[in-house]
């Protein structure tokens, strides 16, 4: 697709999947780190063997390529610098690579351009009268930092009070420190975001990171139970950071999402991040594609960041090496066995704690994913049973939520979560009064579409109002099903759930019929579900065998004998 | 995964593709080709330069491997027949490259188990009389097919008469040859089977495959305007076919569809095919992996071979040379910029017709990759009008289908299409009678859930019969309006359109409330688009924004003052 060739300082596993995309659109790539790296293996072409800190082998580098780009921020920047100044092209820039290096320079720049970060100050020397000045201006605990080469938690040390700043600079040894002020956080954000040479930047999805022993477990694409106002926040943040830098690639952006709904940015990676691996399943365009675009000048546009199609939903879970050889390959083992996972593995020799690879799980819904991370991590979900007997009010992961206002409309209402079992839709069954549990109904209602819940069904009887109720609360589709009462033979309650206001709807159905509430949830699930649909046309299909049957019966036999039988 | 090493003979981009997936898994793989070709670019790794037709070559690198397998069927089979005996493993088998490599051989291995395929005679030797007696067995027009080396269409000759006899047999030079009963096919339908060691197999889903010049152009997954049953039936037939192969691996299978519905197996593929290279971006497991999983005797299940997620769906673009160098470019640079698009280039130099990439393009309907396509090919299509005045009865990829009775309902019903023009749904909005236009109808309702469409909104007065009617003969969620006639005040209606027998549900709204008929579609796709979720919940929001804002006044100005207003 283009005729320059790149040169990437480091051979790890994110230079490795930058050459994968690179591959794909036909250009050239040139590696510089250790012999046999991870990027190495997966190219046949020449490769330049030495270090991306060492100035001569990075002039060797550049020598043989058009555009130069580093798959790591702790490379010789002033060496990047000088060969700029030679005409040679560099992405992103040394400069702006040159203020992400020192974290604390970084947050500097961060706060002049009005980016949303934690408040901090420089410890002046390494002494421990220096840190407990710095640490007294932002309070204990607090978290001491180091400003440079820092990466999966090594820079970081927490300080509860000044009996651990020995502790704390021993353990930090001789690197310039600043002090950061304690952020009780909720969740942990990212947000890969897309700059080109003309700096336009492109968003990825905000996503949840979830670390364990300070090194990236698991990310959740989109974040979950985040609103989408506090997602598209993200996304403005992110954005906004990587604007004010100069420099064409991607950049991975980190923040702490607080209790109280804001967003603080944490720190940002000049180039592909483990945060972004999802992107290689579950978006239009990866995260290492987009970097080879960009520093390309190849088309970006903010579609190639979205999710493949509207109900992509992924986890990505990194597989760490553990004590022995091949230790991780136990996560991979069972991933092999586990629908819509794929696994990532980068040519590396195990080591403790070493990113091996990741396994990418990619799903219709949230809650699928998460099953499918359960059985690759080897915990064993119980499936909640499907019987309505079972069922107790709660399947752990229902597509359809059945609800009724009292128990004495079970009866009616157990016809349709018969038919919901014969079609092995998971579902929930219990029971919501609109007017003896009403804040019970408020919460179900308010929370039933973020638990994965495609459609509810809701049977009253009487002045009906749960139907209404319910559907004025959620986005969701809610199904009414009028339960014939001890007077006025249904026509109360099927007024009552029919004749809803202009602007809340309720798919009302025939008096009693649970049976075609099922039915419809059914329809709804099955108009986004191929298997699905072919399997409502065989029992459509069937029906009409049934009546076809009867009729063949009764023409057969003549309706005399056919009343009598 | 797995610490055997996998010998490839054949370094195409079928190779290539292969080793991308081992590479993925840690696998290791050798070439045996041309030096530098396709798959050797993407490996550092040590190869075997020669021909996957020598004896020698073949030895050399069994020498290097654990298990050997094919990128195409024209190899020596007796070399691998000989290296099978000594122990190597070999998949396919030898057995079945042998058979599949002879395509009359083939033909008769499969009507011996019973698949269904094209009638055919062989031609007993290379003479013009002999040509004439085979093909006036099966009448012409018919098909004169080379036994061996054919692909890419360029072993077969139609023969329209017995004047062309002369022509054919230089077409097809001195090649043992058969011929086959012309088969009036509607369509072209393909199946990727992979089967494991002990004989399971997994098939893919059932896609289109549309020829241009003889070589595959597009596919389409799954296929477009063809019923879930003959899809299914596909699927079998590509099954059981490869069940009475041995040997593991993947399988291309090509089939007919005929006019009268019945599919005719064309040939099949021991090895990955063309025709699944979608599954790359659009299937949980890519055809390649599988191909390695397979062989190494690693899991395989038919989740793995599904659509990514319930509404994923896929075309693939074949990439040809062109008769200048890099001509394939074009399509390359204009599918840069069309979301969902995935340029997979084979590091091939330009030749007129040679296959040089393909481009995968992923959206939540076919009717939107059909757009993608349309603007990758440089098409111009020009977008329906969403007004109510505008679509005349068709916009061109409907999400929603308004459809009513009679002209007189349309004022009711406009309110209905109003607010799915406010939220940007795309629909369409006609009249179809169920009395009045009984085959109208049933077409419609046949065909409207192949269309892409998600929610049909049916409307009508009096004895309304058209919302059920329609339901009864698709799988779509009907949502029914009670239209007022001018007696029983919409009573009428209402209980025609909602006592529906059990098993055939319509969604029914409350009388001429058309405006919660649209809210509930929107509600319905909004349970698989968050975009839409997000402004339905802004809707919803905005309408307590509103009332809030009239109790508002009304406790201000009080009761008397708000009336008289």
């Amino acid at each position: 697709m283009d005729s320059k060739t790149i040169g990437i300082l480091g051979g790890g596993q994110l230079g490795r999947m930058v050459v994968e995309a690179a591959h794909r659109l036909n250009v050239k790539t040139v590696i510089l780190d250790a012999p046999n790296s991870p990027a190495k293996q997966i190219h046949a072409g020449e490769h330049v063997d030495g270090s991306f800190k060492d100035p001569a082998d990075i002039a060797k580098l550049a020598s043989k390529c058009d555009v130069i780009t580093v798959e790591i921020e702790h490379v010789n920047a002033d060496t990047l610098a000088d060969l700029q100044k030679t005409g040679v092209e560099v992405h992103p820039s040394p400069e702006t690579i040159r203020i992400i290096q020192d974290k604390y320079r970084q947050k500097e720049h961060l706060i002049s351009h009005g980016i949303p970060v934690a408040e901090s100050y420089e410890v002046t020397e390494s002494t421990e009268a220096a840190l407990v000045v710095a640490a007294e201006k932002v309070g204990y605990p607090c978290v001491v930092k180091a400003k440079t080469l820092a990466y999966d938690g090594r820079g970081n040390f927490v300080l509860k009070g000044p009996e651990n700043v020995k502790e704390a600079l021993e353990f930090l040894s001789d690197r310039p420190l600043y002090v950061e002020k304690w952020c009780p956080f909720v969740k942990e954000l990212a947000v890969m975001v897309v700059r080109s040479t003309d700096g336009t930047t492109v968003a990825y999805p905000t996503v949840e990171t979830v670390q364990k022993n300070n090194i990236c477990h698991t990310v959740y694409a989109p974040a979950r139970d985040v609103s989408p106002s506090t997602l598209y926040e993200a996304q403005l943040v992110a954005e906004n950071a990587i604007k004010s830098f100069t420099g064409a690639g991607i950049f991975g952006v980190e923040m702490f999402l607080l209790e109280n709904g804001t967003i603080v940015l944490n720190e940002i990676a000049p180039r592909p991040h483990n945060s972004g691996h999802y992107t290689t399943d579950a978006c239009s365009t990866s995260q290492f594609e987009a970097h080879v675009r960009a520093i390309l000048g190849l088309p970006l546009f903010p579609e190639m960041a979205q999710m493949r199609t509207a109900d992509t939903h992924a986890i990505m879970l990194n597989i760490l090496g553990g004590d022995k050889p091949d230790s991780e390959l136990e996560y991979c083992k069972r991933s092999l066995s586990v629908p819509g996972s794929t696994i990532h593995l980068y040519g590396k020799t195990t080591r403790p704690e070493r990113k091996m690879g990741h396994i990418n799980i990619v799903a219709s819904s949230m809650d699928e994913c998460e099953r499918r991370l359960a059985k690759i991590s080897g915990e064993d979900i119980e499936e909640a049973p499907k019987t309505v007997e079972g069922v107790a009010g709660t399947s752990k992961t229902p597509l359809v939520s059945i609800i009724m206002g009292s128990d004495s409309d079970l009866k009616v209402m157990s016809a349709g979560a018969d038919i919901l079992r014969k079609f092995d839709i998971p579902f929930e069954l219990t029971i919501v009064s609109a007017h003896r549990t009403a804040h019970r109904m408020a919460k179900f209602a308010a929370e039933v579409a973020s638990r994965g819940v495609k459609a509810v069904i809701a049977g009253a009887g009487g002045a009906a109002h749960l139907p209404g109720m319910v559907a004025s609360e959620t986005t969701l589709p809610v199904i009414g099903v009028p339960v014939k009462g001890s007077s006025l033979d249904g026509v109360d309650s099927l007024y009552s759930i029919v004749q809803m206001p202009r602007g809340i709807p309720v798919a009302t159905m025939g008096v009693n019929n649970s049976t075609n509430a099922a039915l419809l949830a059914i329809r709804i699930l099955a108009a986004y579900d191929a298997t699905l649909h072919i399997r409502l046309a065989e029992y459509i299909k069937n029906m009409e065998k049934e009546v076809l049957a009867k009729a063949d019966k009764l023409e057969t036999i003549g309706y005399e004998q056919y009343l009598n039988q």
